[in-house]
């Protein structure tokens, strides 16, 4: 279908407002999530964490913990694969998972797990952990990230570092990322001003209520069953599988209902050691974090280090910009560098640009994706120097966006040109609305930001099934995270032309469908809707060749309509319309069950742009910030089940303000976490959000047949920019680290005088 | 395939004894069976069964019940839905179930569900059945079929009977089948001898050592999901959906391991009432039936009243045949008249022939299917004649049979013409068997039989998907009741070429595969693996695909040998071979996850027949036969694992030798049911059974890629007639009346004198 009939396409369940059909599970406490499941005669699983933040495994005796009555088994690192080999840098994807899963030689931070225990009761097994005896020889340690670079930084581990990384680095840079084009000094020369600053943010967790949980069955035989939380089940059961050493096939792997992910529970911590403790007690064992060990041992973002320099005319013009980007990925490569770099200056047609990414190990844990992964900090650090090139050259925020931003055809900064891209829709709407010309009080400052994410499609399998009464169901892979059961039933019951509410979405295990890469890059609107609207369509073929087959007639001379098999053509007239649920009810005997499949990696996800308008209040006696109005503009493509889509833009912009003003991991000088439960790791309640208003823009992506772009992450990207240009107006003074905490605030207050 | 290429086909997997895949899940205790399941907050139902065989419900009082504290929900009928239709003879097939699930106006026989409870306890909600008063108006009864037939008889429903009976007859008779083709009373007057008898045979159960049992959730929004044992959840859920007043695709139903079926558990008793009370206490509940309720309330076969005539002349060529079959099968239309009417005659190629079946209604609880139902009663009557007018000929009774057996090109007693068979395989097998020809003792006596089945093809969908490390999983929606897990895996590991180990095969749940027909009718190995084989065929495909795309040459240049794409043709040698996980490993960068799908309704499940040789001693003094010796030999077109075929073999000589000598479901005066306990309903224990030999032919199916024909349900053909003719053997009198158990054995032999 072209972009043309899109816009003007009519749709007859597409964009409408169901009810969610896991809502009613979900309010009378019938879903079942990761801590829900149960099996007869299963044990309970904890595991022990090193206390240090860099230490040599000496020795590690278990035998007073397996002397227990209550522990049926007690493991460590010998428990798992010795042939999962060690590759240097990103490759050896596996052999890192092992290695932060359970400690080998060395523990690396702090929350490290080095054995685990199963036993009869959750209270037995933490008691048994105390019996471990575990002798560690402690090592200097590193948690942040400038410091992590310098020449005598104590080493995370050598040979970590991939081909990219220039000789002389420190070994604990494992990854560089470099891109751009043009002649950014040239371009510095043609400017009227240059800012240049240097910009930090903190490691954030992604705050999911639910803390993982799982229960795992596996015999001698190498089959195991595995119930967990995730975010992708068949990264986790192939993960598992080369841990634990046995075939992908033969671990069955069921998504729980998910408590929140937000890209967090996209590989694996504590199931491969489910899945040992239960293969060595030979009994189904269940493990379920507490929160500190979420915080301390699951993956936070990265923080990051930034020098960003921009040069622009007095026309506002931007003649060149160049972004150094350190980021902090905790003790194993695969940081989020490259995209923190790609992102940079995706959002402006830029003649002459250039960003360097530098992904560096540290003694914290391993950084795990956290909703647009990287682009966030990249736009804090961007647009606060594009506000400050604005605010100094006395031009509007708003126009000088417009007048650099990229369109279709521009050649993104990072490399390809764009398709038919939203942004000037979205800065259009911005300036149409009537927040950007609302007036401020005293002590209030109004922030904008612009903000952009890629967006993926991935590998994705989607199966649909017609039953003889005529419903549905369908069959998909990526754990619905944000609404996508609705979203999938919509596109199915535009193509079918049955009813939403005859159209059951079933989150298919490991052992009931094909290959599905992880609920994340906001893709799964995009791709498992594609694969859905593909499976219906198939579908719908058997339907219209079980009619021209009962009619008999050619099958092209069948069209579907409303629900119904229609001839047409020459035919034309000639039959009454064949509802769906007539041509199913004896599906059995014109030529058996109908079903239809689609199986690929599409590769048109639309990238996606946002603009964002806060306005925020400062005290200036406590620093306590009060964001008093937000408003997200974001382009979804098409949205297909609009609620959604809102909720999705206000939950970024809501985990936007507390990265913004309260989120950090705070490290002690001995490199424990000091904060690793919600009580001082303060994410943002109800009573520290306005009502956070929405605009949805629909430019169609042309790689989607309904025009979807995935509108998850984008909408995390501009808040922290926005709002840190918000708060630097309303106090006076540019805030250029995260979070602006009331004593981060107070301190900038009193440096400015 | 050609058959010839069948015959000579070198397997490299099929045929082969491989470990179970679910042997250390059964013998761990592992496995899950339905009483196996869990779920938070659940509650536990009883129902409440009527007392009389036959009663008008005056007066349905449940607020005693009702008021108990644990008490969470009590339905009666008004609690299902009242949009099932009624609808005269056997098309109302819905209406009925209801009616059996739950009585409306009228209790129809002794265990009738009337009434059922949810709470909070299995004790608390047996206690609270006691609560609730029902008025009865005791009506008079009838549970022997020939009385009921009879014009006095009570009238179980009106209206129940079909077109096909004709007027006059009592309305307890709801089904006529009348078959045959020649001239019978031409043939009878060529024949020098007619022998005519009357033959009967008890209902018996299937004695499936696991009792039904469901969970069900069931909320106000139509959503469910039931976790039953159950022989084809598909059934399940359209019957249940239709009962609940819900759309099928809305529930979904996932079969547990199952403990024994053999018929038994292909249509749903409990299921229904649990998601009643679910839905009506917002709340999980389970139910689990006693042994008790197991027999009063499923389905046990029909039992049979028979007429057999036969002309022979003295050559031993039979020259006419005919058989009156009343088959009673409950208050319920229903029963197996018409396969018992078909099957009786069907191993024997005769000019002459008529069958005639009746089913008819009494006040029992409704026949369900048990193992070829219908057959083996059929084939205790004929071959019963068969052996009667050989004895009195001084005929060889496998000479009499071969000379008379169906063969291909056969026209059946039935109507069709045979395809390829193998009945005359297995009586040669038989005659040059060292049973055939060992010597008896005094008391002993030799008994064989014929015996057939039609097997069956039904809906059927099957999915196949690879992993990246080339391992593979095949989804198959026919619960494993005879080793069907097993001999999928072989057959996509033929198909596939990669080792049997590698596979897992997993029995989908409603809500993740397309609609599958039970696992009845000899189905499995045929249909299920007929549509394995062509789902791995398309994966195949899709390999040959890939590996085209990376050679750059056409794909019908690619061939598949040994779990590797070859290049071939004109581009033979070019490459090297190319194995299955190297194109796996990164199938997402290459177009896709790969997987193989296949729906249809295969039509070619071929006929079966078996020859059993029974050697048994009867106690003059007791009564008390034992087998001493029994060899079974059947055609089953391809075993493709052996073990599981001759595992088919001995149960069904075992469950026959069962209802040949012992079992029969005993009512009293009263229409209660006398003996609803294996205590007193006697199945075969192993000290009652001998060592069961096998013999496997192997004449293949054309309607199978491998050959397949089903082999689980002839094996119970041919034990009733078998025994009976080598008990009458050693007893010196003919036994009429099945089971032959000691009473009725010393009542013959007193009879005789």
């Amino acid at each position: 279908m072209a972009l043309d009939d899109l816009k003007t396409k009519d749709f007859a369940f597409v964009g409408t407002r169901p009810n969610r059909p896991d809502g009613l599970d979900k309010v009378t406490g019938r879903a079942k999530f990761g801590a829900d499941a149960y099996a007869p005669g299963m044990l309970h699983g904890a595991i022990l964490r090193s206390p240090h933040a860099h230490a040599r495994i000496l020795r590690i005796d278990t035998s007073k913990a397996e002397a227990l009555k209550d522990v049926k088994a007690v493991v460590t690192r010998a428990d798992f694969s010795d042939k999962v080999p060690f590759e240097p840098g990103l490759e050896g994807e596996f052999w890192n998972v092992l290695e932060n899963v359970m400690a080998g030689d060395k523990a690396l931070y702090d929350g490290h797990a080095v054995a685990a225990v199963a036993a009869t009761s959750a209270l037995a097994a933490r008691d048994a952990l105390k019996l471990i005896e575990v002798e560690y020889e402690i090592l200097p340690h590193v948690t942040d990230v400038d410091k992590a670079m310098l020449a005598d930084a104590p080493v995370i581990r050598e040979g970590a570092a991939d081909y990219s990384v220039p000789e002389g680095m420190h070994p604990n840079v494992v990854r560089m990322h470099e891109s751009g084009h043009g002649d950014v000094a040239a371009g510095f020369a043609e400017a009227d001003l240059v800012v240049e600053d240097h910009f930090t943010t903190e490691a954030t967790h992604q705050g999911y209520i639910e803390p993982h949980a799982c229960l795992a069955t596996l015999g001698m035989d190498g089959k195991g069953e595995l119930w967990c939380c995730t975010q992708g089940h068949w990264i986790v059961q192939k993960t598992c599988a080369a841990l634990l050493g046995i075939e992908t096939a033969n671990l069955r792997v069921t998504a729980s209902e998910i408590g929140g992910g937000f890209g967090g529970k996209t590989t694996v911590f504590i199931e491969p050691v489910a899945l040992a403790l239960s293969r060595k007690a030979n009994k189904p064992v269940k493990l379920v974090m507490s929160r500190s060990e979420v915080f301390r041992a699951t993956g936070p973002t990265a923080s990051a280090s930034m020098d960003i320099k921009i040069g622009m005319k007095k026309d506002g013009t931007i003649t060149a910009a160049e972004g150094i980007f350190r980021l902090q990925g905790g003790a194993f490569p695969g940081g989020p560098a490259e995209f923190t770099a790609m992102c940079a200056f995706a959002p402006y047609s830029l003649t002459n640009v250039r960003q360097v990414g530098y992904d560096v190990m540290t003694n914290r844990p391993k950084q795990a994706a956290y909703r647009a992964p990287g682009s966030p900090m990249a736009a804090f650090a961007v647009e606060s120097v594009i506000d400050e090139l604005c605010n100094q050259l006395g031009l509007d925020p708003i126009e000088v966006r417009l007048k650099n931003a990229s369109r279709e055809g521009t050649k993104a900064s990072y490399g390809p040109r764009f398709q038919q891209i939203g942004l000037v829709q979205t800065l259009e709407a911005a300036k149409a609305h009537p927040h950007l010309s609302a007036p401020l009080k005293p002590g209030q400052g109004r922030g904008i930001s612009c903000g952009f994410w890629f967006n993926h499609g991935g590998e994705t399998s989607v199966s649909l099934a017609l039953s003889e009464d005529g419903s549905a169901q369908v069959m998909v892979g990526t754990p619905d995270i944000g609404g996508s059961r609705a979203s999938m039933a919509l596109m199915a019951a535009e193509v079918l032309g049955i009813p939403y509410d005859n159209i059951r979405v079933t989150i298919a295990d490991t052992a009931t469908l094909g290959y599905n890469d992880v609920s994340h890059g906001s893709r799964v609107t995009y791709a498992s809707g594609l694969a859905t609207i593909k499976a219906a369509r198939h579908a719908v073929e058997r339907l219209c060749e079980r009619a021209a087959k009962k009619w008999g007639i050619p099958v092209d001379a069948v069209k579907w309509e409303n629900g119904c098999a229609v001839p047409s053509g020459p035919n034309a007239g000639d039959f009454d319309p064949l509802p769906l649920a007539d041509i199913t009810a004896n599906m059995g005997q014109t030529g058996g069950p109908i079903s239809g499949h689609f199986e690929a990696t599409p590769e048109g996800a639309g990238v996606s742009f946002a603009t964002h308008i806060v306005d925020a209040e400062v005290d200036p006696e406590t620093g306590k910030t009060r964001v008093v109005r937000y408003t997200v503009i974001q382009d979804a493509g098409k949205a297909i089940h609009p609620t959604y889509v809102e909720g999705q833009y206000q939950g970024g912009a809501a985990q936007g303000i507390g990265w913004a003003l309260n989120e950090e991991y705070i490290y002690g000088e001995d490199g424990r976490l000091q904060n690793s439960v919600f009580l001082d790791y303060r994410i943002p309640v109800a009573s520290d959000l306005p009502m956070i208003d929405t605009v949805i823009v629909e430019v169609p992506n042309p790689g989607h047949p309904f025009g979807v772009r995935g509108v998850g992450e984008t909408s995390i990207c501009p808040p922290l920019a926005a709002i840190a240009n918000a708060v630097s107006a309303a106090a006076g003074v540019r805030m250029r680290n995260l979070p602006m905490s009331p004593p981060r605030i107070l301190s900038a207050l009193k440096a400015d005088g």
